[in-house]
């Protein structure tokens, strides 16, 4: 049996012979200098933004790189986008060994392609290709080579304010043998598309129902990873919800609430001493360690120590509170009035205010209305995120350049 | 939006006028009498028994078919076996929406070919594709072409008792667009392959390790559906138990056990009147309701009652626990002598006995030793279940002819 001992080099048990002997083998590394670059012969026409349908109009290229292992990571290449070719006994259809990630370059006032905290969403990609037991990679090669894709597909990224280019890393295992095991073969690929808003509703907020006997992730499970393989899941009770007349579903676990749809939850509940507790579900397994989740939280912190988010008075004490919290206390603080706003933030969508969340279906708790469809913490955070990932702001160097 | 409403008919929400105007149209549905067959010009020699190893030796032919929301499914195809075109986009790379079956089909002894209780394959299947919302089909057709496909891959069934034809029926979400939500597109695929005995042991008996912080299945998640999301998380744990030297990972929730690597848990206690006591865990939702599983339950009641299991006093009786059992009934029943064997059951695997039992690799739980490999319950349902599959006993109609 071969087991992936490090990134480099593995031990292979050779047993063509009746003895077992390990012969220890360098593997390719994922080799950015490495890149050959093939362009399409024909471009594709780039939607303008009214026509821009979130995931619907790829791009001209795309990066792909393979893994076996009897030699390692390939050359990365990036080429015309086209299809793959897979055995049918590829292991990620048998056995969901694949993961992604969500992405976005934007066009700043410069001209210049930059990428929002694309190390946080690196990192968070090598600990689910650890998870999956996927074959590993160096996080900081992808990154090079991501941002020289950026930079080829630059025309596809809209100029306008809340526009950017949607990128999606993506590591399928491909092993073709349907015994089960962890897939020592991969493809990795990246491919991207132009969007804009996520959710196209105007000023309407989104609508939450809770289906408590579905639980999207528990203790133990791989809810704090991005792996596809927590998203199969998901699609029934959404038909379900959306059947009811609801966007999206809050994920419970228990009575706890963990994320909403496929993004972090948050609430913001007024203080006696006016202060505001912007609360969130912690990170204890069950629920996804989302960038715009973590700056978020990062920004509430700031707010009046370095930053001033926009339309917040300066002297607004956010109290970041990342803890429990349960259907109970969301309808005990609607009652009470301290429940001022909702929301739910992902990289897709960036920040949605939440205007109602039904309790299994039976009762709704009514947020408070917004002119604009927007709390003014979710408004706030929105402006600021997008201001930083657009180059307009600078912050803690978040808003990366793809030179 | 579309949502799939019911088999054979689909409502469309046209978009493209700003009315949504709903229009039912007919979806062709999965038609074995429409199958096409394109045979393989040349075909490849098929491995001699000893050389068999599961998995790696694909036949022939592949069946296919294919659905698109807009016409429903495909004419079925046996062709030759190839790889599949897909989108880098398709559903099932990004969100796992794919599911599988295992089936054997046995040469008899008159020669034909039979399969094993396949419409519990195929009931599972169906219930698989509602749980990932993928589109639903007709699980007789299926069957139909199934049967037609091992006729076709009939010389690939080895004629040896213990060898036989495992068959992977698979489908696969390929719709192509990574914005969130159901897959209406989907490829259905079924591929041959020989096989022999699952683990190459002789008469060495299993040997499993718990580890209580992974958990494989949850109350409200998708344990007892033969989903492919279920897989993924599963090989990082085997490679630490592997580690470890343990052969495979004994599923826990909590202190309950639950399944034994992708396979059924069973444990055999003595009773103090001298019957047998046959504990596995219930079928709550997180446990697969596996095939083998029931004829394992459905033969032990019937012992003595109709059929005499191998080797067992027809007298014995063998009651049917299907209960809750924990880490500490298995540590205090082997303390007290009362276990007196464990085995754990499967498609690819049939029967396979447990030797020891590493309680977080701490404590080693060690069952009795067999000078065959096999405790006598293990040995008798195995020696059953193999007879019936391969037409040499016949049972409640559980061998069906592919005529």
């Amino acid at each position: 049996m071969a087991i992936q001992s490090s990134l480099g080099t593995e031990t292979i048990a050779a047993s063509s012979t009746n003895e077992t002997i390990d012969v220890q083998k360098d593997l390719a590394m994922l080799d950015a200098s490495k890149l050959r670059i093939n362009l399409a012969d024909r471009l594709k026409p780039v939607p303008t933004p009214e026509n821009v349908v979130f995931g619907k109009h790829m791009s001209d290229h795309m990066l792909v790189a393979t893994y076996d292992p009897s030699s390692g990571w390939s050359e990365p290449e990036i080429k015309p986008y086209g299809p793959l070719l897979l055995d049918p006994t590829s292991s990620c259809f048998h056995y969901s060994t694949s993961l992604f990630e969500g992405m976005k370059a934007y066009s700043g006032p410069d001209g210049e392609s930059r990428l929002f905290r694309p190390e946080l969403n690196m990192a968070r990609m090598v600990r689910s290709a650890e998870r999956v037991a996927l074959p590993p990679f160096d996080p900081n090669e992808l990154l090079k080579l991501i941002k020289r894709l950026v930079q080829i597909e630059s025309r596809w990224i809209p100029q306008e304010s809340g526009y950017s280019l949607y990128i999606r890393p993506t590591i399928i295992g491909t092993r073709p043998y349907i015994g089960m095991g962890a897939s020592d073969y991969a493809t990795l690929f990246v491919v991207c598309c132009p969007a804009g808003l996520y959710f196209r509703r105007g000023a309407k907020m989104l609508s939450l129902m809770t289906l408590g006997a579905h639980v999207r992730a528990w203790p133990g499970g791989t809810g704090g990873h991005k792996i596809s393989a927590n998203y199969a899941a998901t699609f029934l009770p959404q038909q379900v919800a959306a059947e009811r007349g609801y966007d999206q579903v809050l994920w419970l676990l228990g009575d706890r609430i963990t994320e909403a749809g496929a993004m972090n939850f948050f609430v913001v509940r007024k203080r006696s001493d006016g202060d505001l507790d912007l609360i969130t579900a912690p990170l204890d397994g069950t629920v996804l360690p989302g960038v715009t989740r973590d700056s978020v939280l990062s920004l509430a912190g700031a707010h009046g120590h370095g930053i001033t988010l926009p339309n917040l008075p300066p002297s607004l004490k956010i109290h970041v509170q990342e803890c429990t919290f349960t259907t109970s206390d969301l309808s005990q603080w609607a009652e009470d009035g301290t429940l001022i706003e909702a929301f739910s933030a992902g990289t897709a969508v960036v920040i949605v205010s939440i205007g109602r969340i039904g309790l299994e279906g039976e009762t709704d708790i009514i947020l408070p209305k917004q002119e604009s469809g927007m709390g003014p913490v979710a408004e706030a955070m929105c402006g600021m995120i997008t201001a930083i990932q657009e180059g307009r702001e600078q912050w803690s160097g978040w808003s990366v350049l793809c030179d």
